[in-house]
């Protein structure tokens, strides 16, 4: 079976004095032009959205998580097919979806920010992710022992990110530590559409009771997309940014940084 | 003396069965929106160009270099001033300077990409990176002892890394492994526009007997916008992606992967 997330090469290996040729196997990254088809039945319209890089597989969930984590789809059956050529994928919008042209162009000179501020950035969030959130899990609180355990889980599923070490993870576990799903991806941003974009599909949205871990850092644009899905935990293996936990505290998100070796941070939020 | 790219936080910190009180260092990310101002004099147009997700200080060097990686100014006196205001900076660009807008909106849909595979994105960085770079060190090689030392030097210099674990750093050395120059952002690209744009504004590039060190993965984006400053000598601690290769073989750089530990791999090019 062919693994397109992955590409075989040789190259030049140093160790100390000791060099040779030798396998090495690398993430694969290539770009994906996203499409849409909008407007009324006779009358419908081409679009070129954006074009990112990203680790080919699940096209589909990205396309569509990306859609909905930038607010352009609001649920499952605005999007009524998609149809891929060689990294593009053409989505087709329900002709009932009222699609703001000047605001898609404003969102891509902004790459997904809107604001001049972070406050500002916030707030541009806030007006579309409001109805995201459930109110059911929002005095949750999830035992210690669980959030440690998280990255050892997804590291025994990460079978390619172990064979390269160029894909970043995104993962939800259940309030046990159960893994759910996890993507992988080249860019992290990447890896979290597809994640929510395979829950979107399936009309699966808000993620109630679910653990977000991030492989890395966490970034304001993680922080947004976690948001526009409904997800209250969210656990990173690296550092988040100032504005990451910000956004975190605006939203009633519970953030965890530096989760490794029996260790934790919270940023925002609580834990126990 | 305030240092605007750390922010210092309170935190609940979980170390196995123990939690307390701790203070914390994050790195600070805010928007940067880029402004440009161009045209005849008497009719000037000012328009906003990108909003980028950056560590503050060096906007200006930022700006510069993303406005040159991008192909939108060629040299030091394209740009004829610039002007900050929070989180804004407007760079004007000479009278005689011509703008191609249509290329500049297809320039924010595609982020940096410029075609629907890894071919056409290298490609469309070529027509606009074929003159940045010198024959002069075409043929050169390092000491394999001066690589395995760059991460060291890279280190003992980071003091904003150390401190919150949340920043890239981009630096460049002389082929004797003396650091030159040193930029940290919680975006990558961002640490390496700083980086680039600094030499960028001094009419300094193409940067001929350099060497790049990347603290983190190399990307597609980043061998993109080293080709564009004319380095032939690429170092990562990280992984490689396959676009970053490809790229880094098309323009005859050569590219070390995974420094760390008197460890490297070669990808493309020759070391010694």
């Amino acid at each position: 079976m062919e693994n397109q997330a992955v590409k075989e090469v040789s190259v030049q290996r140093f160790r100390g004095a000791e060099a040779g040729e030798a396998p090495d196997v690398l993430a694969v990254e290539e770009p994906l032009e996203i499409r849409l088809e909008y407007g009324p039945a006779g009358n419908r319209i081409v679009k070129n959205l954006s074009v990112t890089m990203r680790t080919p597989g699940a096209d589909d969930d990205l396309a569509a998580g990306f859609l909905f984590t930038e607010g352009i789809v609001h649920e499952a059956s605005d999007i009524t097919g998609m149809r891929g050529g060689e990294n593009v994928i053409t989505v087709a919008l329900s002709p009932d979806l009222a699609i703001d042209l000047q605001k898609l162009e404003r969102h891509f000179y902004t790459s997904s920010s809107c604001g001049v501020c972070g406050k500002t950035s916030i707030d541009a969030v806030k007006t579309v992710a409001n109805c995201s959130f459930s109110d059911k899990t929002k005095d949750w609180t999830i035992r210690p022992e669980v959030i440690y355990g998280l990255p050892d889980t997804l590291r025994h599923k990460q079978a390619t990110f172990d064979a390269t070490g160029g894909l970043h993870a995104a993962a939800v576990f259940d309030t046990e530590g159960r893994l759910l799903a996890l993507r992988e991806d080249v860019g992290r941003h990447n890896a979290l559409d597809k994640l929510i974009g395979h829950y979107f599909r399936q009309a699966a949205v808000p993620l109630d009771y679910h653990i977000l871990l991030l492989s890395g850092r966490a970034s304001f644009e993680l922080l947004q997309k976690a948001a526009m899905a409904g997800i209250r935990f969210v656990c990173a293996v690296g550092a988040p940014s100032s504005l990451a936990v910000e956004t975190a505290e605006a939203f009633g998100i519970t953030l965890v940084g530096f989760l490794r070796d029996n260790r934790f941070n919270v940023y925002s939020g609580t834990v126990v």
